[in-house]
């Protein structure tokens, strides 16, 4: 992979942290009246009221503001299975943006296991620790699998934010960058790069609020009935999108195209790729750390609009803009589930913090590190679940 | 159970504080630059440092520093099995106690399941995310098991600390007691009430250290070979202990011994009982949070040295005193195990301690929260890991 500009600094800030998290007490035990309080024996009576009601955990205990974290490292960023301990730093700086971004209390595990059902038992048996699970960086299409067994057996919102993070960000900034190009989610012709976990979300999230001229490409070129080489997840989208059936390359996908999603590896369009779709095209460059196609070749081709999922370029789909407000939503509902009501509104919510007067093609997402991300798309949540019946407060 | 003064005031506290721990950020992700180093894309050159050499956990991510408190819930203080959710109190107090005394970074987990390899697969899965793991409040047999088998598959140190952080902090006081009373650990008759997970463990440490006469009793009265109603750790205590036959009732025991230490439930042994022992008994009577005979009762009727598992009476022996200082230095020592060398150390260092010039009979551990127990008893461990081969840093 390439070397980046940041990886010496890097390098040198996680040595010098020795870990981005820490646990901190919020209590004070410094007297024995205090440890008497907080440990034994007082202890003894909130265990007590929980084993008579163990949703009184959300009361007595830090499970109302605690989501999971959890990988097998298998697909951690680009740089696919590179295993549960060095997925670490990742899940580590996840559960940092967690707190400082959504205030939520957010915990890493790395688990050592490729096996589907092993994973899924293995969080199962961990839900009771947790008010919300957050999937990370799992390989698709076990992700999927992961997922949909987990929501099953687990009485907590289980979330995969590679999945639904991306794809509600993605919502956000393809929604500004078609105001400002002059389209109209209904027309527009998006193509895909990668068919993975955040590919088929997104995929799917954009056509549940409108896009219906979709084509997904793996690396054999665009999905449709039929081809050769597709799991499950991969030809379940082939029924559902591609309706002018093209096949061939993704170069021939492209031609004419207005909006092109990567969400798969470095550099796997062209700048002569660009040049042969509609005019004032929509670039959206999200591999990480390497893009599909460098921002600035982009621009050079044509693009209109270029965003990429890294933070030293502007228009970063990045899924910090989501997931921290997300769970804070999620959260101050105590909701059951995380569902696509809560999503579309967290995408609006982001959508219309951008175009508050000052939406450029170099600005069509909110700023990580607005402060309003945590009131503005946390509060559009917390609306949808109630309004989705999912919350577990009364209002 | 018995309604206890302080049950009001920690319901309303924890009420109140809706978690005793969070988890906090160590870094700032506060401008974009901040967030390219920390997350990414400046994590990828830590997230491949490990993947080249997962030992490197330890040096960029929290590994070093982090313990995990795990439990399923089956043996909670003295309340028995009320289940994951309900002994989560305890194991937030827990991790209060390991970071404010210990300086070390403890989670805590509490498993949906009472299956022994369920449980053990689990906690083995999630090693590569933890620098050790502490058992946690987990019923006698299954404990056993669940420990050993965590010990032959984990690369990181395995505690139980109902066990040994028990056996550590009775060890220390027993020594003092001992000392002050005018007796010699090898010739004391020592009976004990409980022949569960503590009392093995304790018995055990202090067999080690030289006790030779010990009577371990369940409710069925003295452990000896052959007796009905054993399962195979008591069979193995009754092979080892018992040496002069005492059969009969935990009464029959008790005459005529020198230190009673109860390891069990309320209410066990009478005032007549403690009357029938040997001239200046020593009594500790640790069930939380009701002890196995009120202590002033105790007191009244002729013992000598009375300790409890409370922190509201004099001689606490209770384990905050041992496990947050074992970590530290068995995390600074980066040991690869727990083993009986530590184990001892950091009871004669806690002796020491108290021996300090104001031995007394109302003083015979040091206070939980005196502040030297960080570095003394974590650098007699430090120092016993380095010495008994275990330890993975160079002096």
């Amino acid at each position: 992979m390439t070397k980046h500009r940041y990886d010496t600094k890097s390098m040198e800030a996680h040595a010098s942290w020795r870990g981005k998290i820490e646990v901190t007490p919020r209590v004070s035990v410094g007297s024995k009246e205090k440890l008497s309080i907080a440990y034994t024996p007082g202890v003894a009576a909130p265990c007590l009221a929980i084993a008579a009601d163990p949703m009184m955990s959300y009361d007595l205990t830090r499970r109302w503001n605690l989501c999971l974290v959890v990988t097998d490292g298998s697909a951690v960023l680009g740089l696919g299975d590179i295993g549960p301990e060095a997925a670490m730093p990742v899940m580590e700086g996840k559960c940092v943006l967690f707190k400082a971004f959504g205030g939520v209390d957010a915990f890493p595990l790395c688990i050592r296991s490729k096996d589907t059902d092993e994973i899924v038992r293995t969080i199962a048996l961990l839900a009771g620790s947790f008010g919300g699970i957050n999937l990370e960086d799992i390989a698709a299409p076990r992700c999927f699998e992961i997922e949909r067994k987990l929501k099953a057996v687990c009485d907590i919102p289980v979330f995969h934010d590679d999945q639904h993070g991306t794809a509600v960000v993605v919502l956000a900034a393809l929604v500004n960058a078609l105001k400002l190009t002059a389209r109209t989610l209904e027309q527009a012709r998006l193509v895909f790069s990668g068919a993975g976990a955040a590919s088929i979300a997104v995929a799917r999230l954009l056509m549940e609020a409108g896009a219906e001229d979709l084509v997904i490409c793996d690396r054999q070129g665009p999905l449709y009935p039929g081809r050769a080489g597709m799991n499950r997840e991969k030809a379940q989208m082939a029924a559902v999108t591609n309706k002018r059936g093209v096949k061939g390359t993704m170069a021939d996908a492209l031609q004419g195209a207005d909006v092109f999603i990567g969400l798969s590896g470095p550099d796997v369009i062209t700048a002569h790729m660009v040049r042969t779709m509609a005019r004032d095209p929509v670039i959206f460059a999200c591999a990480n750390p390497d893009p599909e196609i460098d921002p600035d070749e982009a621009k050079a081709a044509g693009a209109a609009i270029v965003a990429t999922g890294r933070s030293d370029y502007p228009n970063q789909i990045n899924n910090v803009l989501a997931f921290p407000a997300i769970f804070r939503g999620t959260f101050d509902a105590r909701a059951s589930d995380i569902n696509d009501a809560m999503k579309r509104a967290a995408a609006m919510a982001l959508a219309g913090m951008a175009d508050g007067g000052d939406l450029s093609s170099e600005k069509i997402l909110p700023e990580p590190t607005d402060p309003r991300l945590k009131e503005i798309v946390a509060r559009a949540v917390f609306d949808a679940a109630l309004a989705s019946g999912v919350a577990r407060i009364k209002r």
